[in-house]
């Protein structure tokens, strides 16, 4: 087998896997109140690329994570990644139609809806992320800390009030990176590290090589964001394309110019991969994400 | 001292520990995201009876539990609960313009930023929570657990969500117990078992004492408040008065009438009373929190 079609199955595989353990995580679609789990269900299941999971296994497999581990893990961390989508797509925010080539919630259902299906989300992430398992309580708890960190006010949250307050300024490189680093980057990298310490403890320098590799794909995932922002369709999207552009929001091309943000993703996903030096073979699986997240079409 | 007055300053001196414990666990006011950060601030702090803090300390007293972990436990709780109303008071949910006898945080800086604030108020919750300390971690970790259920689908947010549905129907008084059961009553339960939990692990003959106690609280919470907002002012209660009847939300008031409210709530009051039992004299807290709970008058 060629190594893209090893890695095809292996994110089909994960995938798979994270569905059947996002099932388990959702309240039942016909126990009441019904609508609530539908639009919990609707909103989380049979959709996205799943990346942050995707990060979540292959950094699991650099310190021999238990699988039934990760898919807990996973699952939260798409639950949280969900939620935001939900309530960034809400009128009050970006007023948003179209994601993941669906109708976005309150769409589908209603404001107030959406507002509450997102809700439920980030506590249900909790929920799953503080089931008791294998893990040292000690280590597990570490973990539960680092999430709600990473999707607070001195993450994702923040990241999205500065985005909120940039629309229509003109924000310097530095600026835009300091947003998207707490935007996305904040729970891409919790993806990474929560994999990993599924595993075991981490040695201060390993901590460090995964949190270098894991701001370059952050970054690297906003400036190809952007690119396709501007260089896309909506329906090969799967969500409203040029929309930033529309918005008057600072954006690396908007910054840079096209060709010059294709280079800096280029030059973000080599970054990453010099990163994972120290972990030789084992990091397979984050190399070939970085270059998936760089070389993605939607 | 009589001993009004010293539950009177036991309840003074609690809310002041714990508006300090909300002070440090909010982001501070000057760094960016500025308008964030003062909004989670502005919703937070300086107001609010606190009724789930008390819970949290006087359930504490019960088991021996260090102050510092109590005031950790009752800043998440508190916090779960501030960013529920903030919600709820969206024009999507409620459109309530007053809390606290203030303006609500959407109409004091704008939606997004409210949408934004309740979302990162959660997080935090879960951040403080999990914050290493001098609790056992496996029983940290249950206890992190207990309060992501109990502001989920399956507590919080599922009540929240019937609340919606049931705007124009008629429910039966059992239906609407078991909508308050999970809207307000999920969180008041949550206080008390984690507050006994900071302390030790709980025989499960004595936790069950608590849920008792907690549940005759938790209705007698919704019963008052139906009264309340059938017969006090605006300027009294610090939000808006008469709201459920204009919604046409079904109420106890609504259901049994006025005077059968009343003798509930008496005969709830002395169904916690009966609980707290096995406990003596140190659940002298908790039965004096019943009576506030059924004898306030905002």
């Amino acid at each position: 087998m060629t190594a893209a079609g090893a890695f095809d199955d292996w994110t089909r595989t994960v995938q798979a896997y994270v569905e059947q353990a996002l099932e388990r995580a959702l309240p039942a679609a016909g126990a009441e109140p019904r609508k609530l789990h539908e639009a919990m269900r609707y909103t989380v299941l049979g959709g996205g690329k799943r990346v942050r999971p995707l990060l979540v296994f292959a950094a699991g497999a650099l310190f021999g994570a238990d699988a039934g581990a990760l898919a807990r893990v996973a699952a939260a961390v798409e639950m949280i990644h969900v939620y935001s989508l939900v309530h960034d797509d809400m009128p009050c925010m970006d007023d948003d139609d179209l994601r993941r080539g669906k109708p976005t919630l309150h769409v589908a259902y209603d404001e107030a809806t959406a507002l509450l299906a997102g809700d439920a989300l980030q506590a249900q992430a909790f929920a799953v992320l503080s089931e008791a398992g294998d893990i040292a309580p000690a280590r597990q708890l570490a973990m539960v800390r680092l999430l709600a960190l990473a999707a607070g006010p001195a993450g994702m949250c923040g990241g999205q009030a500065i985005d909120l307050d940039s629309v229509g300024q003109s924000l310097t490189l530095d600026q835009l990176e300091q947003m998207h680093q707490l935007k996305t980057g904040a729970l891409l990298r919790a993806a990474v590290v929560l994999g990993a310490l599924a595993g075991a403890e981490l040695p201060a320098h390993e901590l460090a090589a995964l949190e270098t590799y894991s701001n370059a794909i952050g970054l690297a995932f906003q400036v190809v964001d952007d690119v396709l922002d501007a260089t896309a369709d909506s329906a090969t999207l799967g969500k409203t394309a040029g929309k930033d552009a529309a918005a008057n929001k600072p954006t690396y091309v908007s910054i840079l110019g096209l060709e010059p943000s294709r280079e800096l993703a280029e030059k973000l996903r080599c970054e990453a991969h010099q990163a994972l030096a120290p972990f030789g073979d084992k990091a397979l699986r984050l190399r070939e994400l970085a270059d998936l997240i760089v070389q993605r079409k939607a």
